[in-house]
């Protein structure tokens, strides 16, 4: 048994708590300056706003100013906030994490660094945040398709646990594997993390023809097929060239994490919305406001501005769907135009 | 510009009509002695029964009779019916066919041989109705996510065309290439081949899903990508045996062609009248009176056979998701014990 602390009260922290408290852990749960309204009907002992599920009495719940008291002697935190989150929040708790333990991440996406590079979170975090403070806490980025809602309800759910050293991936894997909950770990960290950003950049592609057929376009499944078959395509290339392993992006974490993603979730909505016409702006702007906007918008960006970083090695030619969904999105361009003649290269 | 006959006038061959029509070719749709109210109603200018679609006036019509004025001095033919009637449709189409130039096929499955062992269509019907005849066509096979109402309605869609002899391939792909229809050739003919049909028997999971929901399981889009990933490794590992190459099933005549299969057509349908908890066989009995049984139910069962004959190179245990649909649809097994456990393997 181990002490888990969960960083991020959202959709993923609270579901990876329920986890943990279901595999016989300690677990406490902490709630971000943003999440007390999560955080506080639980504390009441009704249900968690988001997941709608009564919390098990294992977990124990803190708010954002109890930061040293959630991770006082943690062996194991994850951190489950967003990407725009993961450096506040680090920031604060890096004064409080023990030396040791993992620090497993659901945390999606690149970002850019000082020197304005874009690179992976757990490259930034670790130089940035993690070793200056002596820390020397191994990652564990959590990949695949697992849908918070799904995986708190026990639906059968398969992830992969990435770390450089396979063995603190499986360290994890031990203490969190259940009957319905079933871990592949691997230690291709940065094919993982890649394929994790990238599938929220593609999934817009599936929610754009959803867009199109609602105001009028005939049924696309050929096309949305074609699109996926491509998106797998690019996303292998891209782990390739940052180091990973092309089955990880064949397997679970990039063939798995974009069905899921593509057919159900805030990516593909986003999508829709655009492709029924709305600006992509506007829909960003609109979803901000609700909270609804998820990582498939600023992954875009820095998608493409990390395939622009590394054209020594990747060509533009070779991702066509990446260039033709950041036209859509950032550029103005038509969808149907642009979506509809992407020419594929099998 | 080349003469092309389709043999079965059905949504799939009608569909191909109706693409050479718009290549500019000399075309010819012959209904088999099963498809008179299907070649009836275009004949008297109606449209087309199953695609909706007024036929262009450059497809001309042939009934069950009239095969051999359909196929005079046909150069390019395509054999458009299901594996059932692959055999007795080409055993009357031999006697006239012309000698040279390329036999198109989008027939999809495996098939027993005399001596009971399942071969892929084109090696037995190339050793046992072409070579004794003195016909050396080569065998093109069609495959990729490709639903026939939208390819004869211009939805963007992307196809494999494969043959032993990829100038074969290619020669097809310059005719046929159009617009909205991409075409990728490729050598790979025993690949793509193992794609289109297993990719039948495994789109019945995705139903099978879908039948457990709406009898009242939680919503389980985790488990659908986790089985849609394990899907495409077990047809990987299949292709692979057969002699074809896995790029084939990474691509869209797999992970495309599975895509658009779990997502919408008849295979689906199966697997989700079975998910509901209908005996399989009396679902199968149902659709077939109704003519909307496709390739998955039989699929499974030639799969699961051409598995046992091939355990010299392949392990069951590397198969477990087709063994779970075996024993669902051939041997009565639980759905939710057994889709649900399936232990996959990243």
């Amino acid at each position: 048994m181990a002490t888990f602390t969960v960083l991020g009260a959202g959709y993923m922290g609270t579901a990876l708590a329920v986890v943990a408290a279901r595999a016989g852990h300690a677990v406490r749960l902490w709630g971000t300056w943003l999440d007390d309204e999560l955080v506080d009907p639980p504390l009441r002992g009704e249900p968690h706003p988001r997941l709608r599920l009564a919390l098990p009495s294992e977990i124990r719940l803190f708010r954002s100013p109890e930061i040293g008291d959630a991770l006082a002697g943690a062996e194991a935190v994850v951190c489950a906030v967003n990407s725009d989150g993961v450096i506040p929040v680090l920031e604060r708790a890096v004064p409080h994490l023990a030396p040791d333990g993992p620090l497993l991440s659901v945390t999606k996406g690149f970002l850019p660094g000082a020197d304005g590079r874009i690179r992976r979170i757990s490259d930034l975090v670790s130089a940035s945040l993690l070793e200056p403070a002596g820390l020397h806490r191994p990652w564990v980025h959590i990949g695949g398709p697992c849908k918070a809602m799904e995986v708190a309800r026990k639906v059968p759910t398969a992830v992969v646990y990435a770390a450089a050293d396979r063995r603190e991936a499986e360290r994890c894997a031990a203490w969190l594997q259940g009957p319905t909950y079933t871990i592949s770990p691997t230690d291709d960290l940065a094919g993982a993390e890649a394929c994790s950003a990238f599938k929220n950049a593609y999934a817009t592609a599936s929610g754009l023809c959803d867009g199109l057929q609602l105001r009028g376009h005939p049924e696309m499944y050929n096309t949305k097929a074609m699109l996926f078959s491509q998106a797998i395509a690019e996303i292998t290339r891209m782990v390739v060239a940052l180091g990973g392993r092309p089955e990880t992006a064949r397997g679970i974490a990039g063939v798995g994490d974009l069905h899921v993603t593509a057919a159900a979730g805030r990516n593909r909505t986003y999508g829709e919305h655009v492709g029924r016409g709305e600006p992509p702006d506007k829909v960003a702007d609109r979803m901000r406001q609700s909270g609804e906007l998820t990582e498939g918008y600023p992954a875009l960006k820095t998608g493409w501005d990390l395939l622009q970083q590394m054209s020594g090695e990747l060509s533009v030619a070779d991702f066509p769907l990446l260039e033709a969904l950041h036209r859509i999105v950032y550029q103005g361009a038509d969808v149907a135009d642009t979506l509809l003649r992407v020419k594929v290269r099998d």
